[in-house]
């Protein structure tokens, strides 16, 4: 069977200046492996007629599929519809759906009057499959060239996501035969990457060469993920299954789960399961483990809230650790994060507490507690266990890696807890 | 003056599953942009010799500067280091001063013992100068070829971003003449994209050639940037403070502020001018305005912090909600979100306090109040004022939109309270 390649081609000024972040070409990429497309590529380029018209050249020649983001906003700075209409030999016409849509969303949904730019948005070259947009005002294009796909889709991501899963993915997949592709992966933390790779590298040598193993560090956790191609589904699910097994055995002992989730995923699956709450008194994550926790949707069953007690008067009045703890142990301490549990434990009641509080810089730090100095507690009813760690990054990356330890840090002692 | 060009080239399968998304390449093109280099396509290719060779050759037609992160790591998926070898004829030899350091690490930081796979991390090419890594162990390679630099750099962002930084931003300001680049943004809120466009259409189209104008969409909010070009800084630099001092009476009505500031440093530097106080009560926001807050340096002089009142119980007993108004109007109610800031003016004892509560999804919804429903409020002893949204996306998205949102009351009460 021939592989299928797609290669996905950005368009946009703001990507090139960094003001914006693309996270639109990891969610396709995702999607497209899914079915069994393999992304070869991924270009980003200026809103510019002839930086857009050579990267489909050079798309052309590299892939099957070619994906297209951006510029089909209203405003001046877009040329991406204009080029794709002389480059596959149309005329814009008005499709009279994509204006019904502009004008409903206009009249319905923003309740505002619609303008002459916004009517352009119907527009579409002639020679194109035009694909609704129902999320948004500009219309997907989707354009056949000598067994080429091109498809062209706007840069929102939530509209782009829409016309992905609606129209383009089954699209592809009734147009090429497809492999099937399948992936395994599990999640570490406690062990660097190359202590890992030393660990498993006859497991990794002895790997047929139809799976490939990758290690994708994170934030001092590492993802493995096993990827297996074939052309029965059966042989290689098989194949990957057996392989895996393999793998969580050499690995069991720094495992966090093994399956594709996240740190708060795993610890929400592990506290549905026991019918068990959590709740956070944070200081230096500000509040960062909630968001992390109620990301999931169905938290609500396992989390029921947070104090973030930024300010020491919070701390003391609210979390009710006490005057004396805060003057002589100071706010980021052992004593301090303990205290924290402990109260949060008696106003949020829940069955367990996390509490952290640190200096996550640039400025706050001393002698004695420099920045990255940060004090983790985690408790329930009959144990509060506490740990210190000193990160030396920045701001963000402090409260991010806290954030990460303190949720390992629970999840351990959850399990620990059931064997005990 | 030649204008000087930047390609970015990033290495590594995991990018092209979607594994990972790629923040490096942003921050790079900020910075670049910054010292006058105009970055012209941006490439990810995977773990593979032919697809980066031939990026390396592609992008040697295109660019005067070639950026290449990533495919440096201590584990078998890694093969740059080999190829840069080859591509530049050179032979890998051991680098003292990279394989001291990898020992520091190791010794030191890490406290672990050292592995092959390690020591491996101090090999470079004969032909590339070696800029060293203080943050982790994989050292930069800058390469000169026929007038072009190649520079390699790990993937981890804050790696890469201590080697421009400190040696690679510095480097080529040596190696090039550069022009002047200007930037100046702001952010407004509450007008969509197109009517924006067409307030402004005439200032548009008169602006001079060597300076251009971008919309940038985000969360129901639009960054507006000019960006000027010019040989002479002060010229530039005039030309620019004109263009934009027309840009904003124009756009006067809808401004939250005029610098390139995101909404939560807009909010950080009113608060710290007034010298008052905000904390947050959140329910459908799980923390995360919080987090938004928290996230900005020097955050603690005007933020104490927050009540998280995910489960109605916490609602009730710890923001003192009274249970008949959790009864009769429930928790996603502008009575509930008013003594939401009631309870928590008082448990928290700041100027302002802002609450939340809402529907995010994709669960939770009825027929009366659908998923996407919220309620905001945002008040002081005096005043509380309060709003219903109805937002109808995903659920990162109604929370990002509603922390937003909020914010953005938050601001404005803050500004109109001044002024009565």
């Amino acid at each position: 069977m021939e592989r299928i390649f797609a290669s996905i081609i950005t368009i946009g000024d703001e990507l090139l200046i960094g003001q914006v972040i693309d996270t639109n070409s990891a969610w396709m990429a995702q999607e497209l492996n899914k079915i069994g497309i393999w992304v070869k590529r991924r270009v980003a380029v200026g809103d510019s007629w002839d930086e857009i018209w050579k990267a489909l050249d050079e798309e052309n020649k590299e892939a099957n599929i070619i994906l297209i983001t951006g510029g089909l906003g209203p405003t001046a700075d877009d040329i991406t519809k204009p080029l794709l209409c002389e480059y596959f030999g149309g005329k814009l016409i008005i499709d009279e759906t994509a204006l019904a849509n502009v004008k409903y969303i206009f009249e319905r949904v923003l309740k505002r009057p619609m303008i002459e730019r916004n009517l352009k948005q119907a527009e579409v070259p002639d020679v194109c499959t035009v694909i609704q947009n129902k999320r948004g005002t500009a219309p997907g294009m989707w354009f056949e060239k000598q067994g080429k796909i091109f498809m062209s889709m706007p840069g929102v991501p939530h509209e782009m996501k829409g016309m992905m899963t609606d129209n383009v993915l089954p699209g592809l997949q009734k147009k090429f035969t497809l492999p099937h592709i399948a992936h395994r992966t599990l999640l570490t933390a406690g062990i660097g990457e190359s202590f890992l790779a030393e660990h498993i590298i006859d497991f990794e040598n002895n790997l047929p060469a139809n799976i490939k193993l990758a290690y994708l560090p994170n934030y001092g956790m590492v993802r493995l993920r096993l990827t297996a191609t074939g052309n029965n589904k059966e042989i290689t699910e098989s194949e990957i299954k057996d392989q895996f097994e393999v793998l969580k055995k050499l690995v069991a002992a720094w495992t966090v789960i093994d399956t594709d989730l996240t740190m708060q995923e795993a610890i929400g699956k592990l506290l549905k399961s026991k019918k068990q709450t959590v709740a956070t008194a944070e200081s230096c994550t500000g509040g960062y483990i909630a968001h992390l926790i109620t990301s999931i949707a169905g938290s609500s069953e396992y989390f029921k809230g947070s104090v973030v007690s930024y300010a020491n008067e919070i701390k003391e009045n609210v979390l009710r650790v006490s005057e004396q703890t805060l003057a002589t142990a100071g706010a980021v301490s052992e004593e301090t994060v303990r205290e924290m549990v402990q109260g949060a434990l008696l106003l949020l009641n829940t069955d367990y507490v996390i509490a952290t509080s640190g200096i996550m810089g640039p400025g706050g730090g001393s002698a004695e507690k420099p920045v990255g100095t940060v004090w983790v507690a985690v408790g329930n009813r009959s144990i509060i266990i506490s740990q210190k760690f000193n990160f030396r990054f920045d701001r963000s990356r402090n409260i991010e890696l806290t954030a990460t330890n303190a949720l390992n840090m629970l999840r351990k002692f959850i399990v620990d807890g059931a064997k005990s």
